[in-house]
């Protein structure tokens, strides 16, 4: 399902990628020479997005600083193409209720959506951002990236991540929870430590060091602490248990944070170092290790090499979608069937419906899950697919394209509830309405198509309505269908669309 | 797993099953003999429960003729202890918002619950009550039962149901909406038969004829069809498709239901046949049936059978539970931990707590499931296990015990969210509350448990209180325990108890 051409990805292209954080936005740029991606442009900038989430909403300032900083790396964007960039948010952007309120002008201003994603496919990213920076080894490795409001872990094994968990615990958060003053006190740090260390208690079982054999750190935090305790000579090289005891000490000697002063620990960092400090030792006691070292490779690594490998039509996706086949012991000849079905309608539709290639995939997908709900109960089991959608891990897809697959399988057949046509209203939901009409049709041509061939039949599309011609008599000849089709006419009109036939 | 003790069902023994259904109420008292049950009644009234359901409420006038009638029956049953009694409610009370109404003053008429049951659930119950009535050859079946507001689809062989399916189509529904005057018309029923071609078209890839060797139908209303065409000599025995279609013609030949006349229709049930004779066509053309028999077994044998089952501590109950740990891949070591710590503590807490055997059993079902929604996400997963206990279909289980079952579930870690926390106030929710309790330390203590052994503490249970009390110094040498017993604190306030611990 190539969403793109092949030879759309000329040698000297520039791909670009974007890590909107809740303590940093990273943006890496790079070129696609000899097979392979070449950094040109690394940018990053502190702008604590998740400093000024308040209620679970962004405060105006803090969407303002962001926007600020997209506006700075947008002058380096001019010479990528839109669709070579990618963009994430992360933890900060997950938790506020008010995202679009930034999301939506960050579009404007990088001519790319920002795709939210969820704490795992986070930690996937990384993983491949990281892998990508190691020897090609085979042992098995934890990653563990301490970011400003979530730190990710996975165990992997060369490029395959095999376990990945995401964990409510980061430096900007339990700043504000613990340090928020700025003053040093030891107890402070031991409520910080403890809270870390309940939170990876539970993850404990798969990620303790019978499960890897060596660990590696990415983000700025580790890479700081890595900076302070070799500069300071309490380790040749990494992170060490002693090392980070020796850390933790001298910084509590301390009163203020200003008072802090290390090689390697930036002005920026300082006043989220003691929570990332105490973050790490509650990781290396719970985790049971004794030695980390760091990796550069991160989340934007991570995003261009996924980017890349879409563009080469190596899609992650698919393999979800399989995954999802599979697990849930979906009829694949019943999907296949619908997805074609799908594709042809859309074909026939997208240029007056203004969808694209994009749309295209994604309708593709929701027809090849639309029964995997089924698996849950057969009654309502559009809705209990949609919910699957919604919640699980689906590497390689964001939370919204996972929201779109959910509402076009809770709306490919019954009764459209009204919280789902609300949610297609909009300019956004419009195309996602166009596209629950074409899945509708094609779940309800599958009874007629897996007993006998469907006749070739026109289909005429106008901007809000979508007209069937069929052979003549063969309506008459299928009541059952042709009901059905009476019955669609009246979801359709809850779709904003007109459905004629005959 | 025994809710009772094996010699709890002496010889002589009654057991009685009441169907509340939407079109009629069925009881049936059988006495236990030679390990077989032999029935010394059988009750039935045409209530038409369904009739009186309006805008998915039940009307005054409806629910007290319920009641009145189960006054009448409860007369029958006080030579049954109530534990031997199982009354189930089908798709009137399914439907109905306000059921309470109807199911709270019934439960103290007759000191038994009224557990609601899915159509799948009625679906197996039926199966197995007209499979108790037929030979015991391996043909495979198709048994039909038309009910009030729902009519129950099942190919089995033998005792084995294999596929189940309820459809939302009913005499009484039908009744409602295509001929509620009473007067007979060629093309209301042409309406109401296309509907139903409509509505079994749906399931008909996985009942037509080729999944079965011979059809079955069960309830009155195919009983009732088959005397007619017999007793007019249109069939030798039961119902083929040419009867019907001259039963049609006849019908159809009148104005008003009040002139037809035939033996084998009851004057209670002429109102509603010509629905039923509608459905039935419908069902002949669209799974190919040509002959249909019938067979007296229906819903209320098949619960009577069930429940002997359960007395005999053949639950179906725990094949379910164990299913569902298969489908989604449950760490079965894990659940049993769980599952014995959480019956130690009931053990410790059930008589100051007023617990019964059926609620130790609930709980040890719920921690064998509290970990299955890991199988769609790690994150929430409480919540995602219990999405699935709510909407699977679990053979043995009723609407209510699978709603508990989730919410247990779902309070089992984490915020107790203030919905559920609603859900648990009230006299049953106190119940439910405590029981949660109990889930949430159980599964507390598994991060311990899964790495060495528990000590033996002291459980002190007050009417809302909880003290546990542990070996000296344990707690100091277990600190993250000791935390999460202190974020537990908060959380037992929330369910009206204090916890303690020392």
């Amino acid at each position: 399902m190539p969403a793109t051409d092949p030879d759309e990805l000329p040698e000297g292209s520039q791909l670009a990628a974007l890590d909107i954080g809740s303590n940093s936005f990273h943006l890496i740029v790079a070129r696609y020479e000899h097979g392979e991606l070449r950094p040109s442009q690394v940018l990053g900038e502190k702008v604590q997005l998740g400093a000024g989430l308040k209620n679970g909403r962004l405060e105006p300032a803090a969407i303002q600083r962001g926007l600020d900083c997209l506006s700075r790396f947008s002058q380096v964007l001019q010479s990528v193409e839109p669709r070579r960039l990618r963009v994430v948010g992360t933890n900060a952007l997950r938790q506020a209720k008010n995202r679009r309120e930034f999301t939506e002008p960050a579009r404007d201003i990088l001519g790319a959506p920002v795709e939210v994603i969820y704490g795992r496919e986070e930690a996937r990213l990384v993983y491949l951002g990281v892998a990508h920076t190691l020897a090609d080894d085979t042992a098995a490795r934890l990653v563990v990236d301490i970011g400003g409001g979530s730190t990710e872990f996975i165990v992997g094994e060369r490029f395959e991540p095999r376990r990945l968990e995401s964990l409510q615990m980061g430096c900007v958060s339990y700043t504000a929870r613990h340090f928020s003053d700025g003053r040093l006190d030891r107890r402070d740090y031991e409520k910080a430590y403890e809270r870390a260390c309940v939170e990876v208690s539970h993850i404990r079982k798969s990620f303790r060091s019978r499960h890897w054999q060596e660990c590696v750190g990415s983000s700025g935090t580790l890479q700081a602490i890595e900076a302070m305790v070799t500069g300071e000579g309490w380790s040749d090289s990494g992170i060490t248990r002693k090392s980070l005891a020796r850390l933790r000490k001298q910084v509590l000697s301390h009163k203020h944070v200003n008072e802090l002063s290390f090689s390697g620990l930036s002005e920026a960092r300082r006043p989220v170092i003691t929570a990332g400090i105490a973050i790490t030792e509650a990781l290396f006691e719970v985790l049971e290790i004794e030695h980390m070292r760091t990796s550069r490779g991160a989340l934007r690594e991570g995003v261009l090499y996924e980017l890349l490998g879409r563009l080469r039509h190596e899609d992650v996706r698919e393999r979800s979608i399989n995954a999802m086949q599979q697990r849930y012991s979906a009829d694949t000849e019943t999907a296949a069937l619908v997805a074609r079905r799908a594709r042809m309608l859309f074909d026939a539709t997208r240029e007056t419906w203004r969808l694209g290639a994009e749309d295209g995939d994604l309708l593709e997908r929701a027809a090849l899950t639309h029964e995997i709900g089924m698996a849950i109960s057969h009654k309502h089991f559009h809705r209990h697919g949609a919910y699957l959608l919604r919640n699980s891990d689906m590497p390689g897809f964001s939370q919204g394209e996972q929201e779109a697959l959910a509402l076009l399988v809770a709306g490919h057949r019954g009764k459209l509830k009204r919280e789902l046509v609300e949610e297609l209203a909009g300019d956004e939901g419009e195309r996602l309405a166009r596209m629950t009409g074409i899945l509708r049709l094609a779940a309800l041509f599958k009874y007629v198509e897996l007993l006998e061939e469907l006749p070739d039949f026109h289909l005429g599309a106008e901007r809000a309505a979508l007209a069937l011609e069929f052979p003549a008599g063969w309506l008459e000849q299928h009541p059952l269908t042709w009901q059905e089709l009476y019955q669609e006419q009246r979801a359709f009109e809850r779709l904003g669309l007109a459905l004629s036939f005959r």
